[in-house]
This record gives C-alpha cells, sequence and structure tokens, in this order.
C-alpha cells in the first residue's frame, strides 16, 4: 500500500466526520483559523468537548495557542466556505493569519478571549481544561468546556436540537472529501421491546 | 434550560457526527451492538480508532465486553439500518442480544474474534489496545487498532479513499437525527499561497 492510498483509505473507514474551524490567537495577537475534523461531543454537564491534535504536524499552531492563552473557538463550516476551511490546513508560518489568506474573517464578541469565524452559523466558545497524551502514537486529546455558545436562529428547533441542514453545515469524508447531508428521519428515544 | 433542551443543544452543537454500529461478545457468547457517535480517526501508522464511552450508562455493555474479550468491530450504518440502528441504544439486559430484537444480523468471518453487522458496506475489526479516563466528566476514551478491514469494492477510490454516499452511508445530528451526505467536492492537498 502506497503512503497515499493507506491515508485516505484509513481516514475514510471510521465514517463522517464533524467539520469545525478551531479559531485560535498567538501572543503576537495573530488570530489563526485551522480545520478540524476530529472535534467530539464529550458529555452535556458540564458541556465539554474533545479533540485530537498531533503537536509535530500542521495545526500545531492551535495547539501551543490553546495552551498560552486558554481560550479557542468551534465554528461549524458552511458549504460556501469548503474551499478557505480546507486552505487553512497548508503549513502557513505562525506569524502568518490565515485570516489574511482566505476568504474567512473573523470577528470578537461579548470580551471573549479568541475570535470566531464570520458567517458560521454556530459559534461555541470554549475554555481549555486538559489534554491527554495518547501515548500509542503521540497524539494529544484536547478537552475543553463550553462557554458561550452563538447560533443562527433558523437552525434551533423547539426541543433544544440544531438542525444542521438548514445551517447547510458540512461534514467530512477522508480527507479532503466535503459532503453536505440532509436530514432523513429522527428516531424516537429507544426502549427495549 | 430543561434536562432534554440541554442535551439536544450540546449534542448538536460539535457538528455531524459519525454512525457506528459497534458489535462485541459477552462472556456467555452472546452478540452485542450498539450505536455509537464518537468514533474518530486517531492516526494511520499504526491503524488507530478511539471512541468515548461512559461506563455508566447504556452501551455499558460494549465497555465490559471489549475489556473481557479484546476485540470488538466497527460496522457503518446504511439508511436502510437506521431503525435498527437506533433500537440498539435501548436498555436491553445483558443475556439480551440486540441482535434478536432489530433487523441487523451478525457474521463471523476469518476467525475474527468478534461479530461483524452482516450489509454494512466497511466492516472494521479492531483490537483493543488502552484506555484513558477523562476525569473532567467519567468518560472513557477507548483505543483501538484496526485489524482487518472488509469493503464493499463500489466505496473503494484509486487512491485509496472510501466514498461514504456511494453505500448510503448515514451520519448522526444530535441525539436521535440520521441524515444522508451527499459528496460535494475533494478539494486538493492545501499549500501557503
Amino acid at each position: 500500500m502506497s503512503k497515499i492510498f493507506r491515508l485516505n483509505l484509513i481516514n475514510s473507514l471510521t465514517g463522517y466526520k464533524s467539520a469545525n474551524l478551531i479559531a485560535t490567537k498567538t501572543n503576537e495577537k495573530i488570530n489563526n483559523v485551522a480545520v478540524f475534523s476530529s472535534v467530539t461531543h464529550l458529555g452535556s454537564k458540564p458541556p465539554l468537548i474533545g479533540f485530537v491534535t498531533r503537536p509535530t504536524t500542521v495545526p500545531r499552531n492551535t495547539y501551543e495557542n490553546i495552551l498560552n492563552h486558554k481560550y479557542f473557538t468551534l465554528n461549524q463550516i458552511t458549504k460556501s466556505q469548503i474551499k478557505s476551511a480546507h486552505q487553512t490546513s497548508a503549513k502557513y508560518p505562525k506569524k502568518i493569519s490565515e485570516f489574511d489568506k482566505t476568504n474567512l474573517d473573523y470577528e470578537f464578541k461579548d470580551s471573549f478571549k479568541a475570535p470566531f469565524v464570520k458567517k458560521s452559523p454556530i459559534q461555541v466558545g470554549c475554555e481549555f481544561l486538559n489534554e491527554y497524551v495518547i501515548k500509542e502514537n503521540g497524539t494529544i486529546l484536547i478537552v475543553g468546556e463550553i462557554k458561550l455558545l452563538y447560533i443562527k436562529n433558523k437552525l434551533l428547533l423547539d426541543d433544544g436540537m440544531l438542525q444542521l441542514d438548514k445551517g447547510k453545515i458540512v461534514t467530512i469524508n477522508g480527507l479532503d472529501g466535503y459532503a453536505l447531508p440532509k436530514l432523513i428521519e429522527r428516531v424516537s428515544y429507544a426502549r427495549p421491546n
């Protein structure tokens, strides 16, 4: 198996992945943003999220910034942001802001200490809580707590669910495939039959 | 915020989630299967996956079985399996096999020590490697290594990517929403511009 073949295969066999832009600030106040496909719900009370990073690869700026500043934001990616979101995975030097190199814009809200990505229909402000080194391959699970939340009203259903397809939010297939889902159905709470 | 509202909201704000059936065997040789939305790619070399579980909630049978037997399988969920997949989240007693209570069938292949879910277009045999307790909320990250892989040929592209929409593989929105994605585009490897 070639290296590329293997990467494509192993990256696609766990199924669809979340598509988030994680935005942070450097020590020099440069706003950084990078695409991540590993953001996962960890729990609702307290509201926790996790994502996996590799200190030695591209999104290392994100990792350093989070350790230094403790705050970061998750921003769901929409269909019209795909190309810019993917471009944030390029290896820019630390002093370059990906916001200057793409069509993405940042915004600050309510004095939260990290930038949000403008026009993202779900913007989540998080505080760094802990990191866990996965010793099997040296990756790091970052655990954060949700502190602030901005959502486009049309996504919010009466029972609290955010219907993602109402915001044209995308999902990631493999390393570089972007897909647009459509809700088929909600299945009621399962009880033993 | 009511409990349900909060659960729906926090479960949907990280974006789309992978939809996997994890199948295991109990000590009494009963075949267990449960839906998980937290399976994530951890690395390609070695090929590692992770998922989050909570020892005190529904899929605890899965956790116990993995600790006891070391082997488990991931099986991507298709559109026609949605109702059965969701039904596996019901709180069945340990001695009941979810395969007997749903339209899902199991199969054993190449003497792998855990059952696969029949008709799943991507079946992945994994070996348990390690667990990490997330002390912030008591959840557990299970780390497994991919040992065996069965895929429907039509999903496999020349460069190794598995195009998930060719198998009508679904993704999860929130606690109970099932959505069907369609690939929009693949974006080429990003270099600094």
